[in-house]
């Protein structure tokens, strides 16, 4: 953030909007320095991810700024939360086609404030340009765990069962909803249910309760962003076991929220947005059978339940088993970036 | 980088190009994971950096990818550099308004493998994502100092020396030697000359071998990428001193390259390249004048020659004063991001 001080109006949005974000941060050095200081506890190691979002990629053109606050620092913490690690600070790139407004600055830097509360990290550095293209936020997030503990993608093994927290396709049919608000009707929801689908695609909630499940539990995880279906496959891919491996989904056991099975109910076709559409932000985990019970137990006294929907087989590729037993053809898997 | 292994294609690309540039660091974990991990040594504090470069903006569309790859790691490593630590290791979040061609990520990649062998650090992951908006590269650095050791940006003191590595300008006119070849002639530079300031421009160099120099004797440091004069602004306006601190630069003292003296010679407002025009990646150091020969002595001795430029002024207001001893006036003091 100390880029541009020598630019009064650039060092004055500084200290008023992002200075309180790094407040709680003494390594953060009241963002004065180009450089931000972590000094890791004794005995632990840092886990560290990024991932940017785009304005029209990840958040739609005009979206409030409280949310894409919110978002940008969300999608990495769930990142960190899929590791079981605890959050401790981020950088964010900002960068934007033309100088925000103070208006835009204090509704976004809130969302951030709420995100930063919600989680438990601070700001701790970063850099504004404006450039042109989308407005873009790409944060770093760093989280800590003991030594040796992080969970990995890559140790799932044939007969672990896969669990995934919360709920899955609420996101995706909350930004159908904002595209096409006229979908409420025709699915059946209440404002409440429709309120529900939308918030759960503005305001992803990494499942950092479940840390403590994951840490004592899981051989395997990842968030699942990209889709259910991709993600696993992912997890199939990254296998250290040797050979590939793969997976049986039961679509029947996948979590859905009271919104997301009316609108199933009323359009069968959404159950892909359950299986490959995205922007779940829940943990997908790979347990051990002879600890599924503990696992679950753990998580759900966590206050953050989890739902078992299949397990790792040796043979490659996902493999999604409807209602009927038959399998599930999808035309997609999940979200391209690229 | 894994983001988008379900993706054949860009699986490939990941392991072609990517997994080569992180397999010297096993927190990369074979760039198979949302997250990395890193490791730090006991008693070791972490420095982190967040810049990001874009066509246009950074470097000129069309750029050679090499040095779009170089450039995105030097400019980070330099604010390492700057805060004497030694680099670890680094994140990229890459955008692409489209998919690049294996010719240019192999271009690409080269240039960062060479930066990362001169540099001595390693990719350990990222983020690779297709949007509007031109090319980007957004690193995060990592560095280890020990702890407690870190060299900051706020405490400088009246009366410390001012020194600066290297030479500075050159990226300046190097970049306008780019737009406009025919310069060469006019400021009767030879085909190295030219070839010299151009590769300041594309090629920064972090100035690493600073770093015991810096350790032992500096108050304050930060490096030069935003002209002389903004960053040294930014210094003063830092100070934890308590009033906001100023400083003299004597203009004659400037360390500059055969051929921005030569520029300089041809076309005296060129001067203002050296003072505020940026990319130079230049540390500037703020020493006690007890510490000042030894500073200077040990930079020399590690390969990396220091210049004294001036000092700092409990008066605020950063002055230049001319070979005659009048003020320079400067119409801009470096370059605005924002």
């Amino acid at each position: 953030m100390a880029d541009d001080e020598a630019n009064p109006d650039e060092e004055a949005l500084v200290s008023t909007f992002f200075a309180p974000l790094a407040a709680g941060y003494p390594g953060a050095l009241d963002l004065k320095d180009d450089c931000a200081l972590i000094e890791p506890a004794p005995g632990s190691d840092l886990v560290v991810t990024t991932d940017a979002i785009a304005e029209g990629v990840d958040f739609l053109p005009g979206a409030c700024a409280a949310d894409v606050g919110w978002k940008a620092l969300a999608v990495n913490v769930s990142d960190l939360a899929a590791k079981g690690a605890r959050p401790v600070a981020y950088l964010m790139a900002l960068s934007f086609p033309q100088a925000p407004g103070r208006d835009w600055l204090a509704a976004f830097t809130t969302g951030l404030s709420q995100a930063q509360k919600a989680f438990g990290i601070n700001l701790a550095g970063g850099d504004i340009d404006r450039r042109p293209g989308p407005l873009s936020a790409t944060v770093t997030a760093f989280g800590s765990v003991a030594h040796g503990t992080m969970v990995p993608r890559t140790r799932a093994q044939a007969g672990d069962r896969l669990f995934v927290s919360g709920t899955l396709g609420d996101a995706a049919l909350g930004l159908d909803l904002r595209r096409s608000p006229q979908l409420a009707a025709s699915w059946s929801l209440t404002p409440e249910e429709g309120a529900h689908l939308v918030a759960r695609y503005d305001r992803p909630q990494p499942r950092l309760a479940l840390r403590q499940a994951l840490l004592a539990h899981a051989r395997a995880a990842m968030d699942v962003s990209d889709g259910l279906v991709k993600d696993l496959s992912r997890m199939c891919a990254a296998s250290q076991s040797g050979n590939p491996l793969g997976a049986i989904l039961e679509a029947a056991r996948l979590p859905l929220s009271p919104a997301a099975t009316k609108a199933i109910a009323a359009d069968p076709g959404l159950t892909r947005a359950a299986l490959a559409w995205g922007d779940d932000y829940e943990v997908l985990a790979a347990v051990p059978p002879h600890a599924a019970r503990a696992f679950a137990d753990q998580a759900l006294a966590d206050g953050c339940p989890v739902c078992e929907i299949g397990w790792i087989t040796a043979q490659p590729g996902v493999h999604v088993v409807g209602t009927d037993g038959q399998p599930i053809a999808l035309a997609r898997t999940g979200w391209d970036h690229f």
